[in-house]
């Protein structure tokens, strides 16, 4: 089935709010296997939105609006449609008594405005009645037409507990949809095509996709058509055949996150962990700890933002600052012995850097990164220059940490003193 | 003057991609004054293209249509618009030595696709050359038609360098656009609107907008229009009559953040700050530090994730984490003296909460958090409750946290014993 979505708002169209609820109607529609055709923003104005309706209900097997169904005067959603398909507004008394008891219930004050809610184009019907989330649907030339909120919430409320299963019901002859997502991490987004060029290539109901994600690139293999066994074989193969060519790069699949696969190969290898940052000023502890039972295996960590505290607190010694610099592969090193010392863990790291836009000298650019890592058997390091603004360089360089600990742990031979 | 944006591919319509384009081509031309009537999205079909290009230019003064540009066979914009506004492909031979010398000197092998991206729509011009974003115009009935990569850096960089400029060359009868943006925390949006109710009623050209950005509420003025000087003096009152009723609540304006007010009040108060985190996990300090010269004030933090790490790093005393818990008033405040005292800081700033899935108990549910302050002077320290998954008690109390700074330095009376 192939369906239009229609967003409806002057915020959209100046940029005020992100187009969240298009992406997440395309996002479910698509992984459900509905084909989305097309997308189509438009303000307030009813002969906008009546041109774009019309258009796409002549196109579609199934229509998705979102906006404009509030209380004032710029809400003219319903009103134009009602117009647009010669319906009538009438009253729906069950609507208006629901709104009428949701007002009492949060204690909020009764507004006339508040009944325009309740008169929909004649036909129409509720979808199943949520508190605050009124969207209704009707049938027009034999399509299903969904009214929606704008709010986010409801939006995906009614999106998921009833247009998508209201949809299944009325395809007939399903489709079914595969997919598996490879995060790449220290590979570009050309050296990923060149690798992989040609696969897949004689499998028609396979699509292969390359998404710069900063600062990773994410590979999908997509297949769609009616055999759900035969489906995830064909996903299956690609990715085994992706693995021969870029295995060393993927860090994470589908919904997991590298720091997600860190704290996994952490725990199995029974290790645990503290962290020294510096130019990272905090994001690589962050994203540690964005992992539910990450406790288990973080320690803790230290900014060590000012040279004092790098003495201080992980017994960096002065003359590497002075003969080094707190930018320099014997910092990092410190660094990250120091705090494995101090924290008492298995496995120490550290990131020092110039993240920018000021600090930066002809010998130590903007960008430059030295990340360190320590166990009880040694210490490692290695500058990088990274490219980016300062969030960029802190993003790189906090990845890079992170996926030191992967690439050591999974036997990468850069780490033989380790 | 009227534009509409088109944007093109597959993956806008599947939601692997979010449409950062649109929206930051839309932010982009609303902040000049042009007025973007509507944006529509197709995937790599050339009758889909061909149609929203089509119905765009007969109601629009301009259009930007990026994507679709590549070198591979769905990349069908080039192909498609030149059939459509009948004008032939023809080489761009300077564009062809360009893009030649690019591969040289990127270092990449030569692949014949590339000569695709040299094929222009007859009469196309180049957008200024920059390395690697090869945009290009045509004028069709009268109007200025850009085509841009999808490749969000090309697309940002053209759109700013050449094609706003390019439309303002053009438009006769310059419209204005004055706007400000408050950024509030602390408060729910239902709160702001109760108390800004009626601000700016009598005034036509203004717009007053509430938008959630979790965890903050944004209240944004707009006024378009001919006037410059009028329009900024309609936003300037609107923005006064507001920050009578919510200016508390008031942590940041514009494109600043409340991380830069709190950089900038420390500045001001020549303090500095040492931060202990334990829920947060790092997050206050990446805050703190994704502003450009936040080593002038933030000296150092710590990811205290473990009791002892608290005790060993903070000194928090034993009896403190055994009697009351880890997350606990006690702790808080604790933590907020033996960061300040390790790290002899003028401030010292705690968080220890629980930020969930897992962890919680029915005294101390997931979602409580406290904060702590201390300064030479004392210290105090309070709980709450907040709601959300791990992520949003990670950035409810981050914010919450930084925020203690903003109203402490501002002479809030719940401060009075620091």
């Amino acid at each position: 089935m192939r369906g239009e979505i229609i967003t409806i708002g002057e915020e959209l169209l100046c940029g005020r709010v992100l187009n969240l609820n298009a992406w997440y109607a395309s996002c479910r529609l698509s992984a459900m296997g509905f084909h989305v055709t097309a997308i189509a923003t438009v303000g307030d104005r009813a002969e906008d939105v009546r041109r774009v309706v019309e258009l796409a209900l002549d196109r579609s097997d199934f229509l998705i609006v979102t906006g404009g169904l509030g209380t004032t005067d710029d809400d003219i959603t319903t009103k134009t449609v009602a117009e647009l398909f010669g319906r009538p507004l009438t009253l729906d008394r069950f609507l208006l008594d629901h709104i009428r008891q949701e007002v009492q219930k949060q204690d909020l004050l009764w507004n006339d405005d508040l009944e325009k809610l309740a008169w929909l184009p004649k036909g129409a019907r509720l979808m199943d009645p949520e508190p605050k989330a009124c969207g209704y649907y009707l049938e027009e030339k034999g399509h299903p037409v969904f009214f929606l909120p704008g709010v986010p919430e409801e939006m995906r409320l009614l999106l998921d507990k009833f247009i998508i299963p209201h949809l299944q019901a009325l395809q007939s002859g399903k489709t079914y949809y595969a997919t598996r997502t490879l995060k790449l991490f220290g590979i570009r987004e050309d050296k990923v095509g060149t690798l992989l060029k040609g696969l897949g290539r004689d499998v028609p109901d396979l699509i292969i996709g390359y998404y710069p994600n900063f600062p990773e690139v994410h590979v999908v293999f997509t297949a769609r058509g009616e055999d759900s066994a035969l489906l995830d074989s064909i996903v299956a193969d690609a990715e085994k055949a992706a693995e021969e060519k870029i295995g060393p790069y993927i860090v994470a699949r589908d919904e997991e996150t590298l720091e997600q696969t860190v704290g996994k190969l952490l725990l199995n290898h029974k290790m645990n962990l503290a962290v020294a940052e510096s130019c990272t000023g905090g994001l690589i502890c962050h994203r540690l700890t964005e992992v539910s039972g990450s406790s288990e295996y973080f320690e803790r960590g230290f900014i060590v933002y000012s040279d004092r505290s790098k003495m201080e607190e992980l017994g960096v010694p002065m003359e590497v600052l002075t003969n080094h610099g707190a930018v320099s592969a014997p910092t990092a090193e410190a660094m990250a012995q120091g705090v494995c010392r101090v924290s008492d863990t298995s496995l120490g790291l550290s990131a020092t850097g110039i993240a920018g836009p000021t600090g930066g000298t002809p010998d130590k650019p903007v960008g430059t990164v030295y990340i360190g890592m320590a166990t009880a058997r040694g210490v490692v390091s290695k500058g990088y220059r990274f490219f980016g603004n300062r969030s960029q360089v802190k993003q790189m360089s906090a990845s890079m940490a992170l996926d030191w600990i992967r690439r050591f742990l999974t036997g990468d031979s850069f780490f033989h003193r380790l």
